[in-house]
């Protein structure tokens, strides 16, 4: 993994957060498999669901539980899916979060469960009658990084975030971990995270603020294209630094900015932990008609097998990248206003090949670890960035081997 | 490569048509990289050619001379695409085929250009000095097993189909042959395909039947789902057999049959010979509201690369198939409508898994080389069927080291 994220930087405690990570068999490899975050009374939750038509059963019943109620704890399982488990599924989820409504005295419907693994399986329901007093006993406020941990799949590292900043004289956390390693792609896909902030802001601001930071984050990564049906990007805020804020606050601008700081940080920890990459790309796509167009042309380069393998091996063929800009889909395009840059270097310009390239000097960026596509469209004003890895032997192997 | 076509029929000359295949220099290793077919006076053409908005310079110039004149040569080089090189690259195209025009006798229009291999570098002009007169010289009826050898790029073998069936007491015959195994993708993609028959039939009708058998042949099968500038599917009836077919005729549905089993089995030939492909699978969606929806199902069922690495696997993971089903876009969708198969092995049914469902059935369907995907979608009576190939070490090893 060459491109892994730094290490984890220390991971402030947030007021009225208090978290365990445990082992309790779900994983064969005996690793943590099961997460409890309690979030204090007055808390308000926002959230962003998977789009797959086909919601894994914990994520059914997490919207429908949010509908009703403010949730009081999330309980968060690694190592099985619980998806395409049908009815079965749904209670089983349904049961995992009673038990731990029954143990700490909240209404079942406080309880949020969360599943991330294997698909199609049956959850090991004993293993959650083990897990879940233990990870009770040992709830505290700072283990966030053992969390980070607990929730990994096929990930390589734990991934988190962790800020302070000072606004109106008061100290303002936020604290966020995820994973995901495969199968992620914009809307939502393999991927959990979860942030706390201890600012006190309504419900319906808080979704606001996570929704707008989600599109340039989480939904603007891709690793190969697969949509999860478990995917869930969780935000609470506990009110506990008494600071208060809504979308009319003069400082809301800067907890928008810290809220999509945080997101960003995560999503792109997940790209550079892409399974088996080697390779973090940055598709930068200007000068289209509308965001959508360019995020379109994006993704169509990012989701490219021969693109993909092209920057595995750091050969610098462009004409793959030009063919996938011409497969996009998008009306009315015209090579003649195409420009492609592999960072500085131009290699087409205005639908030619750039007459100053050399191969060398494509060559040089591409054996870089880091490299920046950009391409110009040339017909509009609009811009978008999306982040993404190379498809190697790696990939294979890990995606080949999951179950075994 | 387990899952190679069988190897290729003897391939009947087609009267009225004459080939060479040389080895100009094009290709590094030596190869055959320059075909030429020779078209009798009197017959007709239909082509399809790549939907990419960037058609590499050929193909601009092919559609362009088609428009203008009925063409006596087909002008086909391996090894370099010619695709991405902007006006020097439509220079260089119209160069070779004038070229050939002026040692024949013909107008520069009457010769179509076709180009695969390296996108993004020029053409290697001097390779067709030598080459054209060379492949002029050689020219005969009975050289389709070379020019199908001619064609090639990472193929691991040559493709052809030919067949020979008796019409109103005549003999009628069709032969192609056909090139392409990445880069695969509905709406043609580096792919290409050469048919030839003997029949009398009019430019009009000819392309109607081309466009009809290249729907469910050539536009159904998907490796990689990329799309590529340069492919091009043609036919020429020569009308040397005498039999004249309109598609009011009485043989005409037996002629369209002939084109369709012709256009099938090359294409299908691509599939076995998918880059790196070590399973040969088939995606049959039924019960869907139409077909356009089945074929949506399909599409993204076979570009999920954690299908594709599970069928490599030989691992009966049908979560992956039951999220790539869920995030293929469909409006309405339900999971409690789905049907899913392996071979003859229900996994999930009415979107609850099988209860009679046993690992080892789904491992002992997995195991095989050949594996139908079934999927009923359980809203409405319309079905397609779509052919793909896993994701393998060899896929990911060939097409990084394509230029090296």
């Amino acid at each position: 993994m060459a491109v892994k994220p730094e290490t984890m930087l220390k991971l402030h405690p947030v007021l009225g957060v208090r978290l365990a990570s445990v082992a309790c068999g779900i994983k064969k490899s005996g690793a943590d498999d099961l997460v409890v975050m309690e979030l204090t009374a007055g808390s308000s939750t926002a959230a962003v669901f998977t789009q797959n038509a086909f919601c894994a059963a914990p994520v059914t019943l997490a919207k429908q539980f949010l509908a009703e109620q403010a949730p009081s704890y999330w309980l968060i399982n690694s190592g099985n899916a619980n998806a395409g488990t049908g009815q079965a599924g749904l209670a089983d989820a349904r049961q995992s979060c009673q038990w731990l409504a029954e143990a700490t005295g909240v209404a079942t419907e406080q309880v949020l469960p969360f599943s991330t693994g294997v698909i199609g399986e049956s959850l090991p329901m004993n293993c959650f009658q083990i897990g879940i007093p233990q990870a009770l006993a040992a709830l505290g406020e700072d283990h966030w990084s053992e969390a980070a941990g607990g929730i990994v799949t096929t990930d390589t590292c734990a991934k988190g975030f962790s800020k302070q900043i000072e606004i109106g004289g008061q100290i303002l956390t936020i604290t966020g971990i995820t994973k995901g390693s495969g199968m992620i792609h914009p809307n939502m896909a393999t991927m959990l995270a979860y942030l706390a902030t201890d600012a006190k802001v309504s419900q319906a601001d808080l979704q606001m603020a996570l929704q707008v930071a989600v599109k340039p984050s989480f939904n603007s990564i891709t690793v190969d294209g697969d949509t999860s049906t478990n995917d869930a990007c969780m935000l609470v805020a506990t009110g506990k630094s008494g600071l208060e804020l809504n979308q009319h606050s003069e400082h809301w601008p800067a907890f928008q900015d810290l809220i999509n700081e945080a997101c960003k940080a995560l999503a792109l920890a997940i790209v550079r932990d892409a399974e088996g990459a080697t390779k973090f790309i940055t598709l930068q796509i200007e000068s289209g008609r509308d965001e959508d167009e360019c995020r379109q042309v994006a993704f169509t380069i990012a989701h490219s097998p021969l693109v993909k393998t092209a920057f595995f091996a750091s050969d610098p063929n462009w004409g793959r990248i030009l063919a996938a800009v011409g497969r996009s889909g998008l009306p009315e395009l015209e090579v003649e206003t195409i420009s492609i840059y592999l960072d500085q270097v131009c290699i087409v310009r205005e639908g030619n090949p750039a007459k100053e390239y050399r191969e060398a000097a494509g060559q040089a960026v591409m054996d870089q670890k880091e490299i920046t596509v950009r391409v110009e469209l040339g017909r509009g004003e609009a811009q978008a960035t999306v982040w993404s890895s190379d498809l190697s032997y790696d990939y294979v192997r890990i995606n080949a081997e999951y179950r075994s």
